[in-house]
């Protein structure tokens, strides 16, 4: 577990999108976060107070947590020098880059003099054994998407909040390193050697209670030209009992890629569906979680109804309106008696 | 490139099946293999002269390779001791496994001492960047499979040969250590990291002439329990013109998960073209290549008669038949000019 409470690390971040880990912290773990630090660059403001390390510290800080994930998960040349002072300030620093901080030299080194830890989350900390295809006991639900950044994680940590609070067993099982941050414990399904990615998927749920929920983060998307592959190795490893259909209202094409439009949220499913049976054939879609925020106010309610209405299925959007209807349809169609 | 020629290690092996890459270079390389080497253990002869290191160095060997990959890609306890043998007589050695050379003190001991090198053909020397989905000029074939272990290198590597023969432009592309073996370049696409899976696929095939055809070895299966992923993502990034269906004749599951049953030949090319439209929806099938060493001498060819009236396509095994039959519908039906 990585030394709280957390400075967030803004670095030169221009868009909201790139800052999904300190996002993802302020909305699930806001008791964790302090303050947000910022280069005189960067473009975005998270509403936390602006904080140097020592007030940070003053203020419980124990750990910078790099809050932005810039495609492609490298650390920035302008970001060293403020690490480095973080380090030397006294602060441990948590990074969800594919590169391990210990790479860069200045950083390893201010670390090593400060007598502070370097903490890289998207790196594995064990090794995984290849995938067994064995069932396992207890029940799970994982999060599929049209696309990677629809709310996949989001969807996962409100439907396990909403289990709880129902008197639900589930528990929340993270796959990025948000997720791993906001949990404290999880596989980086990412980083993960692509001959272990469904054995990896295997470990994150493994046999528990006959009534209990895995609630598992889903990773990229089957239609995404470059991780469509990691998403395949995670719905084969996952075993889910019931997939949940995430989706962000008005995108149209895969983020970043302008050359392909998102498939249609029914082709998604039933090409979910299809590969999932593989290692599930009992596996079924159990609802569709909607990111509504580019929505105007007014048009998120009819857009959802005329989902539900299309699917039959709970339609819900994880920020706005929780998954009650989800938890909801689960105990009336896929209680563990009825299954 | 790695210095030959070979010496190669059959350590304890029991079955012919885990030393694919010793039975894939003296196939395909058989001017770089000098001789065999085996522990008392050891249940397989693969037919090359018993040497000691001593003289496999007088017949002109210059690397061990490790000609076995048991499940899981370990090195095993008792091959620490000859391979460090190895190296104190003067011998380079190269492997094939997951786990590197040098992570065994008394390997990384032995070869320092002895002024050689350790070569880790499954460590990928570089990393890749993230895929981009872009179309690349030139003609793409990758081969795509019921089964692990069903053909698929030498359905390539025979495909190649006879696609040159006949005067066309066509390269072998490696995905797997024997194939890099065999080639001398190649990506070990099953050791990148998952995230880089799909962009590793789409380096090793780059723009080429319009009238040049990268034939790609496969990996995995969509099918299979543990692997789809990296089967997945090198569909997706090689963007394949044509795929070549393998299989092998009589293997009805996968190969040690007996729990899982092959999907039919139909079955499996569907869905194989049904992803690889996400990054080409050009592809087609152009051919079936059966692996028929599991059936009587007299019951190939009408097995690969029925299988070609079946599909329409022409059906060859590409160790006792060649790819004749394929490189001629290449010419009639997939030529540059008339897609």
């Amino acid at each position: 577990m990585i030394p709280g409470k957390y400075l967030l690390f803004l670095g030169d971040a221009d868009e909201r999108l790139y800052a999904k880990t300190a996002c993802g912290l302020i909305d699930w773990a806001p008791e964790r976060c302090v303050g947000q630090w910022r280069l005189p660059t960067c473009g975005i403001d998270l509403g936390l107070p602006d904080m140097n390390f020592a007030d940070a510290i003053k203020a419980g800080a124990k750990t910078l947590v790099i809050g932005i994930t810039p495609f492609g998960g490298a650390i920035a040349p302008a970001w060293i020098g403020p690490i480095a002072a973080a380090l030397h300030a006294g602060l441990n620093v948590a990074s969800g880059m594919h590169m391990r901080l210990e790479a860069i030299p200045e950083i390893a080194a201010a670390a090593q003099g400060a007598g502070v830890s370097l903490f890289n989350i998207r790196v594995p900390v064990q090794s995984y054994p290849v995938g067994t295809g064995r069932k396992r006991t207890g029940r799970r639900m994982l999060m599929v998407g049209t696309d990677c950044a629809v709310g996949k994680k989001y969807s996962a940590l409100a439907i396990t909040r909403d289990m709880n609070s129902a008197g639900l067993k589930a528990s929340f099982r993270a796959t990025g390193q948000t997720g791993i941050l906001i949990a404290g414990a999880g596989v980086p399904i990412d980083a993960i050697v692509s001959d272990f990615v469904a054995g990896a998927a295997e470990a994150l749920s493994p046999d528990n209670d006959s009534d209990h929920w895995d609630v598992i983060e889903g990773q990229g998307s089957l239609f995404h030209p470059a991780y469509a592959g990691v998403a395949l190795g995670l719905l084969h490893g996952s075993q889910p009992d019931a997939i949940i259909l995430c989706h962000a209202a008005g995108r149209t094409h895969v983020d970043g890629y302008p050359d392909y439009p998102l498939p249609d949220i029914s082709a998604c499913i039933d090409m979910n569906l299809d590969l999932a049976a593989r290692t599930n054939p009992e596996v079924r879609c159990a609802g569709i979680s909607i990111n509504t925020s580019a929505l105007p106010e007014n048009a998120r309610e009819p857009y959802l109804a005329s989902l539900q209405a299309e699917f039959g299925l709970p339609c819900f959007d994880p920020l706005a309106t929780g998954a009650h209807a989800l938890v909801e349809y689960l105990g009336q169609n896929l209680h563990p008696a009825k299954i």
